[in-house]
């Protein structure tokens, strides 16, 4: 199934001098998907220019004539501004010209306009941030990162119901396995909204495998994992922190003095590899979800692989059909609920 | 001053293989201090004979003739097995025989024997499980490591308070910095009992930094990082098994061919440098704070070196004064609260 994807060309740390090149790969590594770059035409016709792609076939232009700030407030963003190219990137969605949109600008101002223009999916009440991560198996789709700082119980279910809509997906995995983030793998361990959602879990008809603790998520235990946005974004910047630091004391060893280095030297083609394959670019994109279309949350920084790998992402999603998947676990959960009330009255 | 430190010898994974060498290494490193070995004194003997130290100076035997094993429930322990190793070496403790107790035992069992035994220090609500990580500048203190999985802001205030009497106890650094652990920079971020605990902070004699984020953790940016147990568990556990996959990514790169093995072989020097840098062996010994007496907890899978640096930090907890200035934050808080009062009635 061939895809469209809007873009919103100026968001981001970098704008179109990211956006443009990794769409134009984008379309060259998918023939048959369209992209619409979202933006001040002028600008994006100009990086077109720069990289000799003025008559690139499935790329279209849309223009919006403002740009979202990075550190601009939601609120304001959604009072003002409504022709800014992320705003518009979106509306391409909700009026179906769009099977998705990404975009690398503002987190808050992307949430909270999304959630105003697509609205939320019938059963769902809250968004959740979902994103890959690499384990020792392949990846792990984590989430909630960051959208919600008090979750309860239900929250934490219909999460796991997104989440695996969202592998189902990607993955094409049937019933992908559900772990629910806690402080031990006991039933006993954790606060009341975790013992609490994982009696949900149990009663709903996702694979869920029980409780998994930190040090579980990248052995790839599960395919999925669950938690709060508190700690879910904790966690993931953690991560994030010690990769950086670890990186950086490895980097000084070998650069320490002329025998490490010539050392390092050497050992360059081993240390590629090794990077490669923990390569945070290749993880970039995460899902917005819970909203009546698919949104993606490239990070500000990206480079041009990186938003080349949200895009694809939301390609995925889209020709996963993601948002039918997620509507399809909310009713078996309903139907479920209903049944268990009917067997008790 | 010279300290001294009981040993339960019986506990963790290895028993007397690893706590008896540990303690005969560490009283040969350190002069002047004793130590306690509490246990079967049978089998204390006998792992001194194989390490031919049979006539250790300033080492003792205290019998013990249970032994907690490490799945047993910490309610049973608490009513049965009253002369366990653990106990007896928490015993110790109470009766100021020794100034500080070392176990790998099981965690639960040893927080609860620990609270029962020696009870809180007045103005103390929760315990708290502190330990320190490498940094990119040294390291830094973080706790609640799993003690209580819900906190209110009084609690994280309280923990503060115990993170920088521990941190000038250990690091003599007056003013310590204190880090809140959150979702973002900025005074709205986070849920209510983070916020809460901000104004608190603000509020106290303490060298508040403000919130930090994941990712600041290992910068260094603060001496001590505050979050509730849930949170700091599932950050801690997260970073080890990040740890031991990018541990695991290295050595498959490093063995995929002879080349790289050649390779492998050639970098030895570099990669040990590294490895020695984060050895998380240097970092064992969780402190139970908030308790009428020191008490630290090893890994339970802990090997001489480890638990060797357990009981060097008991010894500099009990050296550095640590309840006495955990007594002074308190004090300082209540008299402030106090001041508040009477200016506001």
């Amino acid at each position: 199934m061939d895809v469209t994807i809007a873009i919103d060309a100026m968001g981001g740390d970098h704008g179109v001098r990211v956006t443009v090149p990794a769409a134009v790969r984008y379309l060259r590594q998918h023939p048959g998907d369209t992209i619409i770059l979202v933006g001040l035409p002028d600008v994006i016709k100009a990086e077109l220019r720069t990289l000799k792609s003025t008559s690139e076939p499935r790329l279209h232009i849309f223009a919006a004539s403002e740009v979202v700030g990075m550190d601009e407030s939601p609120q304001l963003m959604l009072r003002s501004k409504k022709d800014s190219s992320m705003r518009v990137a979106i509306n391409l969605v909700k009026k179906g010209e769009a099977s998705a949109c990404v975009s690398a600008g503002n987190t808050g101002a992307l949430m909270a306009i999304a959630r105003y223009v697509l609205k939320m999916l019938p059963g769902i009440d809250r968004p959740a941030i979902a994103s890959f991560l690499p384990t020792n198996k392949g990846q792990v789709c984590m989430l909630d990162l960051g959208a919600n700082v008090d979750c309860n119980a239900e929250h934490l279910l219909q999460f796991a119901l997104m989440g695996s809509a969202l592998v189902y997906a990607i993955e094409h995995k049937d019933n992908p396995t559900v772990g629910l983030l806690n402080i031990g793998s006991e039933d006993i361990k954790g606060n009341e909204v975790v013992k609490q959602a994982a009696k949900l879990l149990r009663q709903s008809d996702l694979n869920f495998y029980g409780n998994i603790e930190g040090n579980d998520i990248f052995k790839g235990l599960t395919d999925i994992v669950v938690c709060d946005g508190f700690v879910g974004n904790v966690a993931l910047k953690t991560t994030e922190g010690l990769a950086q630091m670890l990186g950086g004391f490895l980097r000084e060893e070998f650069k320490r003095n002329a025998l490490t280095k010539l050392t390092g030297l050497i050992a360059t083609p081993v240390l590629n590899a090794f990077r490669r394959r923990v390569d945070p670019r290749r993880y970039n994109g995460a899902s917005l979800l819970g909203l009546k279309g698919i949104v993606l949350k490239s990070h500000g920084a990206a480079d041009e692989l990186a938003f080349y790998c949200a895009i694809k992402r939301a390609a995925e999603e889209a020709r996963g059909g993601m948002l039918h998947h997620i509507s399809e676990h909310i009713e078996k959960w309903h139907y479920e609920c209903q049944q268990k009330a009917r067997e008790a009255s």
